[in-house]
């Protein structure tokens, strides 16, 4: 899909397309229509960043809540989103063992009760070995500077998820 | 339920519960989440209302961009959240004759194209002989009025269905 082909959209394109490339939040894609048009990749995300760092520190909060949890508990009524399940498999967590399954449960219920939110990471870019042990090093890192982190994880989500959209490579 | 109920709720239980009042918004209720705990409704809806007012101009349009168009163009992929489903069914918006839903949806696309949004409408309080009139008056207003009408409309229909969860009378 080119840019002139995103710029032509009506709203309810739009958000049809765009409203997941941010988890679960329609209204951040919905908001960004406004500022068309683009000129390409960088100007369309840019938008989507810049509305999330305008956020209050409750909103920032809530666009993270808004993401499901990492190889987290059952989510046996089916919530996980085409683009996230794709990710988490794409990433290979749910080949993890018994016991490594386990204790990253464990690890990201402490830092939910930590910070008030999931543990968010940009898995495609990572890799099975590699989440366990960003868990334990974000869980020890001081609130203010984890939400910076995490929701740099969410822009790096976004970004690859516009490329996909876009037919680009990221 | 009562709202100790509600306060004790972790996030991922409170966006589950109150995740649409704000119609496909979660991002709102999971930024909400984050002022708890909560006197009762007045309070827990005042922190609805606060988010949204403090929203850039791009973001109250984009909460507005994420409600269906009533009454208007086929959703055959199914949607329609099951409360605007069960409230534009109270409101008898289904029944309008033939021609009468032909008008409805020419002004409903000339409303989209004036305003950058869809129609909104608290159907529950209005009936189905009032929503086009209401409709033929807004689409003449001015658009920053028309603005803050419509985000009148997404707050009273946020206080009817917290009203609901909390069984309150509204």
């Amino acid at each position: 899909m080119d840019i002139e082909k995103v710029n032509s959209m009506d709203f309810g394109e739009f958000v049809d397309v765009f409203g997941n490339v941010i988890e679960r939040c329609p209204l951040i894609a919905a908001a960004v229509w406004s500022k068309r048009p683009f000129s390409g990749l960088g100007d369309l995300e840019k938008h989507f960043f810049a509305f999330i760092d305008g956020l209050p520190l409750s909103g920032q909060e809530g666009v993270l809540r808004c993401h499901p949890e990492l190889a987290g508990r059952q989510l046996p009524w089916g919530r996980l989103t085409a683009e996230s399940q794709r990710e988490q498999s794409a990433a290979g967590l749910q080949n993890l063992g018994a016991a490594e399954r386990l204790r990253f449960t464990e690890l990201t219920a402490q830092y939910r009760t930590r910070f008030g939110f999931p543990f968010v990471l940009a898995v495609r870019l990572s890799d099975p070995a590699a989440a366990p042990r960003e868990l334990a090093r974000r869980l020890r890192c001081p609130p203010a500077q984890e939400l910076r982190t995490a929701l740099g994880e969410v822009k790096k989500i976004c970004h690859l998820r516009l490329a996909d959209l876009l037919g680009e490579q990221p």
